[in-house]
């Protein structure tokens, strides 16, 4: 299996700054490295969204692979570069919680030392390029984290956003909006399972800005096109769609919109 | 020779469902697989713009490429996950019609068999992940398309907008607008040529919106900048353009519009 | 080492061109050969960010690697399609000083003779697929440049543009803006370091726009969350940021805007 190594920024192609660290990765990486674009489409700055992406993507690679993310609010500032492995994952990137939707519990967390990444004098403005890429290359060749700093047991934690269940509602959040206008929330499927008895996906309603939207579904095929629908999403999560529009524009939800269930 | 795998989707590189595929293909595919981008920016539920994509790319690569398309406004409705091969090439994607401009009567098309993909209970939103993927990573893997699902007659057929021909005039329409704003019509190079006798090219007009275009070049250079030019495109279909301009925007022309070439 | 090959563009990928000349690439290349996508997303025609985006990322890469630019306002003029040979890198694409930025007087250049690339009946329109991706695949497989045409002396040079030094203050431009809105100038790391005497970083004002910013900094962590920062960016050169913040936007300043360095 050739080293495998995949990319997610939030730095778009326009600019150079993804062409220049695969330049380094390619550089300093192994003859057999294969790179893979994740995204280059992180909203910017934006941890949280990180967080999503990372947790949805990054267990369907082979163990080994080692991901490189790069969304970076805070560069230059005292956070510091780590190394993370989880469930046989390896990630490297800024310690800003971009990768604490995936923490469990069972995560090593390393602190990069900038001199044993052969990177004492990096660029104050670009990691990315200077520091992570470099430590991913490094951990692409076969080097091990404890080879590129220390394990550290303090590092920042981004839990996933929890639902509150009160009575007869569960209160949740729009936590994600996706390029169709699907309205992804925060509330799992094994809430929703507990929540309701068998057979009573029909006795339900979800709520969310302008949108009343009754029963579970399994497929978008089950409503009219244009219709509302409330079904369990591809990562596990309650969505609020319309086939084939957009229930954002639709509904005018917005990021982080209160979301609830209650049994009618 | 590698396995060569393409993707083209409308999914968009912001949302996690182009890497979940990806790292599918990965983990389910040969060691040797190497995936190639087509696009992810294909218009949201654009059965026709995909159909038009793949007609320009997919014959440029090489005998035995596998091409994984996920353009499918039905997801989770009736039609059927299908592997086409045409001309050598193999494409896996829904049966929408996507794959109809390249249709020409020699294809062989197969209805994949969830159970024969190890995804008998695949998730109802995401075929790209669950079925296509790992369909494709088969196919890529050296399986024979029988292998994974029974031959079918009746599929969806998405013909090529045909021109009409009467008298003096060819009927066509703005079958695609590119991002330099170029109006690629539906009017093939053949067609011209029988409609055109030999160094007529000066004496016919193309008439589309508010632009009407003398003659018929053969680079943008032989008309000034800003200026409007018709030629046969790099597809070998007619376009009217503008130098180093949008001849859309310029003309306010539109997907779908009217456009008619007449001997002068 | 397998051989590599970069693309940058500005097709954007909504449209089938790139797709169409990675079919090609591959069709024609080696069979090791590895394709790394720098930017399909530089500005359209727009050569001087081509300049720079290449200036930034082409050294990153090994020697030897070939990087396929199509950036190409002028398709089917008289300007050549060349290579261009500087510092170990070979670079392939319109003769229209997209390369301008990188050339050190040390590079070699040759017109691609549209015959020995067997492509002596090229599409007018679409040279990128037709000239610029066979001539690339050939010199990914070990053709050198002299084989597929002639040296030559007359090629579109491209200056890097000069800053003006007058008395106690530097006249620039803002050459760039990036996805989170700094603004790169032209104004270089060693100009700054020869204006200023030692240790006098705090003594000078950057004046862009509406904004008037003290001091020259390392970090963005040095200042506040949405306020101004002057630093030497990650390519050498001056630019104003705001921390978290689009300075573009805040400030109203626009790509070529007057850039004044001045001593306190």
């Amino acid at each position: 299996m050739p080293a495998l190594l995949t990319l997610t920024t939030d730095f778009g192609t326009a600019d150079s700054y993804v062409a220049e660290m695969k330049g380094v990765l390619i550089s300093r990486g192994p003859a057999d490295l294969r790179l893979v674009n994740l995204s280059h489409d992180i909203a910017a700055h934006n941890v949280r969204e990180a967080a999503l992406f990372l947790r949805n993507a990054a267990p369907r690679f082979p163990a080994g692979t080692v991901h490189l993310v790069v969304v970076d609010p805070g560069v230059g500032s005292a956070r510091a570069p780590i190394i993370a492995r989880i469930g046989g994952q390896t990630l490297v990137g800024p310690d800003n919680g971009c990768f604490g939707f995936l923490y469990d519990g069972s995560e090593e967390v390393y602190a990069i030392d900038p001199e044993r990444i052969g990177a004492p004098e990096s660029s104050a403005t670009f990691h990315g390029r200077d520091v992570f890429a470099p430590a991913a290359a490094l951990l692409a060749s076969g080097k091990a984290p404890a080879e590129l700093g220390a394990r550290i047991d303090h590092y920042e934690h981004l839990p996933f956003p929890l639902v509150q269940l009160q009575g007869d509602a569960i209160d949740g959040v729009v936590l994600h909006i996706d390029r169709f206008g699907n309205l992804i929330t925060n509330i799992p499927d094994h809430t929703l399972r507990a929540f309701l008895s068998d057979g009573e996906t029909d006795l339900v309603t979800t709520k969310v800005a302008a949108l009343r939207v009754r029963g579970l579904r399994n497929h978008y095929a089950e409503v009219e096109v244009g219709e509302p629908i409330a079904l369990i999403g591809s990562s596990g999560l309650l969505e609020v769609s319309m086939r084939e529009k957009s229930a954002a524009a639709s509904s005018g939800a917005q990021l982080g919109d209160p979301v609830v269930v209650v049994r009618d």
